[in-house]
């Protein structure tokens, strides 16, 4: 397979600032393309630096990819350092002055020195246009390997790797086929899992390798078989997660890499189900995980976040007395959130929350991270109550997955 | 300032199966420490590449931090790979197994023979105890050099690197002092802006860096002061941007870096002032997105998701004439919506959003990205059309950052 080492260029992936996203984007789309990522690499925008990783990296890998440090400030030095890299120098590209203008009128903006400045491109160099942004995208060959600079701004880089570079690349290099397949096993930790399915494991083929990649609760094992015989790979695959599906039963939830959401949303249209949610320490976060699903208006109606103790008596008719006598974060009161916005949006399902996210209002029996689920369906609720660790994203995170794992329970029985 | 160099190992991460969040934090917090990081990169669980990386860190730096590659199962080879390195052996530590039980038996789990193998540790190392996983991390020294491996499991990371990794480190090395302060400016491009403060930018101290940071409509500029003497730099850099302050006046929003809702959140706390939501398809982000913010409670009451017509009628008292005649994507429908939930759940200012997420639900006058944005407060009201690009979740956050924009003009006028 044809080696990719993704360099991101930028001073604040390096201090923390920012979360390099696009990698991970990239590389999913450059391994499905059959190319494989060697190394991604983090550095700053500074010269001798972006030379160095360039240097090292056409020692290991095809083709480099650089993302960012392409912007029109000062700041941005790319450009430049691959124009001395490469010995050639800037010329005025009159296609891209073209594009900016295009987008800038487009945005109801005027070109700027700096803006133009843009269309100023490596002489020796194929300069691929970028429809979003004002960067173009500069595309070098040198010694068969291929080196590409693209914006770091994500739909711009999503879009040119789309629709140009992948494109390029495959004509460019012999790929073969890797296949990944992964199955989402609930409720073993990861190294009891690993016991369970030991000698299955060890009788894994050569071109099959598997990793465990645990996640709130739940152990993706991925299996990835590389071959250029796609059939061929594909029947194998096949065939060991049907061993492994012998040995785990129903601890299987999901044959698939698609997050909980995206399953349940499938179980809920196929049983004609419609979901409400009712949220206090989650905020809205379970409503937005589910909406986050393409067409889950088919099956979500909506929700109610009570986060004062009125909306809750109000909206979702929780008798006051519950409050005061129980706390708002107890079980008499998420049951009741669940049976109420049920009633009041017509849903068929409905869950709901009651918690202490933190940092602060926990106490000592209800400490931080304490919170109860509640799920209802037809006249029967299931609630439980949880102690999560962490802050307190963390904490609506987890909660956030516990009731979808609740919900998924209550569909499928 | 010490360098430091920070591995990641794990083939989720060059697959594009995970987002590697640990490394910006790592960066965040070494940052402040008074440490430079000067390269992130990420490589396969393989023992040359993680021999190879290493050996070119150990060339550009001081400290070379492993996260990740350490868990119980056959794919994680980062200790095996250390021992060879570091030329030692594996040898048994009964503090780790010690450790290990204690751990398992809070979480009513038995020891397992791949579990108890963590107790196995290279010789000549340091041992840290890993209070909140089994696999414990090594600190090596070599040359004046310091190599650490620890977990990948960013809540076990988190928790070391504070505890443990960070302090001993700072008894290491003389670190010297950079601070960052941040001005977020809304409404200009960025290279615009550029233009605008041309000047000032061009006349700042040597040791006083800037960047620009897009990010949905908000430029944030950032500059770093780098010195010995903390009280100078930090005077330093409160002179330069009380400068920027006179070139840009009110197109600064916020002096700091923290995210839109925590500095709206401040705003509505000290006008105490109350906000709610009604949201059709932000789906209970933005409600997330503000509750995110420890200490919400005090000003968010709740809000509604009217994913449904049915909610938005009975729930919101949204006219079921307007939705018939102007459709739910529309300014009546939207600014019934906020006063409908200010209403209904007796806060002084609310939200509403009423769109096409997509992809699908576009028509050729309301397309994919089409929103409605209302802000209501008192009894005015302000409403904006807006088309989003993007993906669904893109369009989402988009709308969503705009809301709390429009939230921030209510609020401040």
């Amino acid at each position: 397979m044809p080696k990719i080492e993704i360099i991101t260029i930028g001073d604040e992936i390096l201090i923390g600032q920012i979360v390099d996203t696009n990698s991970a984007w990239m590389a999913t789309e450059l391994n499905n393309a059959g190319f494989e990522i060697t190394q991604i690499t983090s550095v700053h925008d500074n010269a001798d630096h972006i030379t160095n990783s360039l240097n090292e990296a056409l020692e290991r890998v095809d083709i480099v990819l650089f993302t960012g440090g392409i912007g029109p400030t000062k700041d941005d030095i790319t450009k430049q350092t691959l124009c001395e890299f490469f010995k050639t120098k800037l010329v005025f590209n009159e296609q891209v002055l073209e594009d900016i203008n295009t987008l800038l009128k487009h945005r109801s903006r005027a070109l700027n020195e700096l803006t133009a400045s843009q269309a100023m491109v490596p002489e020796n160099c194929v300069v691929i246009r970028n429809k979003l942004g004002t960067a173009p995208i500069t595309w070098f060959e040198k010694d068969g390997k291929i080196i590409v600079s693209m914006p770091g701004v994500p739909y711009e880089m999503k879009n040119v790797m789309s629709t140009e570079i992948i494109p390029r690349l495959k004509e460019h290099f012999v790929t073969s086929t890797i296949i990944h397949k992964t199955v989402q096993v609930y409720g073993i930790p990861e190294s009891a899992l690993a016991l369970k399915i030991e000698s299955w494991e060890n009788a894994l083929p050569e071109n099959i390798k598997l990793a465990y990649l645990p996640h709130y609760g739940i152990v993706k094992l991925r299996l990835s078989g590389y071959s250029d015989d796609m059939l061929g790979v594909e029947f194998l695959l096949n065939q060991q997660i049907s061993k492994l599906t012998g040995i785990l039963g129903n601890d299987i939830i999901a044959y698939n890499d698609e997050p909980l959401e995206k399953n349940i949303g499938l179980m809920l249209l196929s049983k004609k189900l419609k979901i409400a949610t009712a949220e206090s320490c989650t905020g809205g976060n379970i409503a937005h995980v589910i909406t986050s699903v393409s067409g889950s208006s088919q099956y979500f109606t909506g929700g109610i976040i009570a986060y004062s103790n009125e909306i809750k008596i109000n909206q979702l008719k929780v008798p006051a007395k519950y409050i005061s006598d129980f706390g708002a974060v107890s079980r008499q009161v998420v049951e009741q959130m669940a049976k109420g916005v049920k009633t009041v949006t017509g849903a068929d399902i409905a869950v709901a929350t009651s918690g202490i996210a933190g940092p602060t209002g926990g106490t000592e029996y209800k400490p931080v991270g304490t919170v109860w689920i509640a799920v209802a369906k037809d006249n029967s609720v299931l609630s439980r109550e949880f102690k999560f660790n962490g802050n307190r994203l963390q904490v609506i995170e987890r909660a956030t997955q516990t009731a979808l794992y609740m919900i998924r329970e209550f569909v499928i029985s």
